[in-house]
């Protein structure tokens, strides 16, 4: 068995966000995997064959379309970057744990625009220097561990992004990481809720610490948390602009 | 004073990774600002002035640009994302400390593919759980501070990607960086160095923390360091896939 599967990210939600390369992949492939909404992003083409599937089979799914690639042209479709909390590291995990022949299946992954940076981009630069992302989601770590991460990224001043922030399974977690980053940081840290960011229906809420509330989040949220330094210039007429500077203190 | 100044991000450098909507800005743009080799990858257009700067002027690149947003089509051209390590918070820094009808001035950043995830996809899914981006020039903040940085990272588990690893200016910082590091995590966790990702004479080497040798990184180079979770799985006949798990111990 060889063959090759690519793993595409489609970046945030935009057309004109999706690289040239992510296009020329995705439609000349003969058959689509991943998760139903992203797919349905795809322009549709005539003779390939989409495979939805849910949102947490991520394991299922890359070995389903790991046992397609040896004898088609298989694309596995990823929102956002493939790289960052979505299906690269699902079909990396599928490949060591599956049969030898998978070793022989070329993986060649494409970059997308991860949420964060479309975030970051309608508001300034809140990421303007050392940061880090966090996906808040304890289904597959546990809850102290998230809490230490947090405490240890504003103690030491890293601007932050916030992935998988809440969901129905997951209510109070939002809450309680805000807790902790209160504990550490200014009320007046810059917070910034990104909802559908780069769609239709994007809501992008600039707020602070003290006033952030969980109920302002949902599944398809990126919070951006700034840093003590972090500024917020108010224009006449324009939403503010939000910026870490590239400067540190001591 | 009104009008509008694009940021636009370039992506690591191939073509195929730039967006739409970045090369469509671009082309329509009257007047192009940026780091000569930035610029340089544009493809050129009859009438479109030109104004390549050296390397370390952003803000003053960034003046230059807000000063002729004014009366024309104006873009900025950043290499990767505007907003990790690049041109989008030196802009938001200018129109902080410049005149204030430059806050009447539309700020549109065009996110793009920053470094670490055109390097992480080259390799697997290095970054696949929580982590973290440093940058590792002290030049705009005190040295021990990075080393808090890398120290909290290492202790809390994050993956990290650090950008400006070494320059002539800065010789000894990588390899006083790395020991930060080896005295938190296991030699034999995965590191990846990077050199001109998605160009032509890219490099990509996967090595440990133990063997990681400063001499192989430059200007160019973007370095990845795994956790002491992340896996590297050999292939006969083709590169290792790199990643790091999304399930993390307690």
């Amino acid at each position: 068995m060889s063959g090759r599967l690519d793993v595409v990210g489609l970046g945030p939600g935009r057309e004109g966000l999706v690289t040239p390369e992510a296009s020329a992949v995705l439609a000349a492939a003969d058959a689509l995997y991943g998760y139903g909404p992203y797919l349905d992003r795809v322009p549709p083409r005539e003779g390939q064959a989409r495979h939805p599937s849910d949102n947490r089979v991520e394991l299922d799914r890359a070995r389903a379309a790991l046992v397609a690639a040896g004898a088609a042209r298989v694309a596995m479709v990823s929102g956002g970057d493939p790289g960052v909390f979505a299906m690269a590291a699902a079909v990396c995990e599928a490949v060591e744990q599956g049969p030898a022949a998978w070793r022989a299946i070329e993986i060649v992954i494409h970059p997308g625009i991860t949420a964060m940076l479309a975030l970051a981009a309608r508001v300034g630069a809140p990421l303007g220097h050392d940061f880090c992302a966090i996906s808040l989601s304890d289904n597959l770590k546990p809850w102290p561990l998230v809490e230490r991460r947090l405490a240890a990224a504003a103690q030491v001043g890293f601007a932050m992004a916030l992935y998988n922030p809440i969901s129905r399974a997951r209510p109070w977690q939002l809450g309680a990481g805000l807790d902790v980053l209160r504990a550490h940081l200014p009320g007046e840290t810059p917070v910034i809720f990104g909802r559908a960011v780069a769609r239709e229906d994007e809501e992008i809420r600039v707020t602070t610490l003290a006033e952030a509330d969980p109920a302002g989040a949902d599944m398809a949220t990126c919070i951006l948390i700034g840093t003590a330094e972090t500024r917020v210039i108010p224009r006449p007429g324009l939403p503010p602009l939000v910026y870490t500077p590239r400067r540190a203190p001591a």
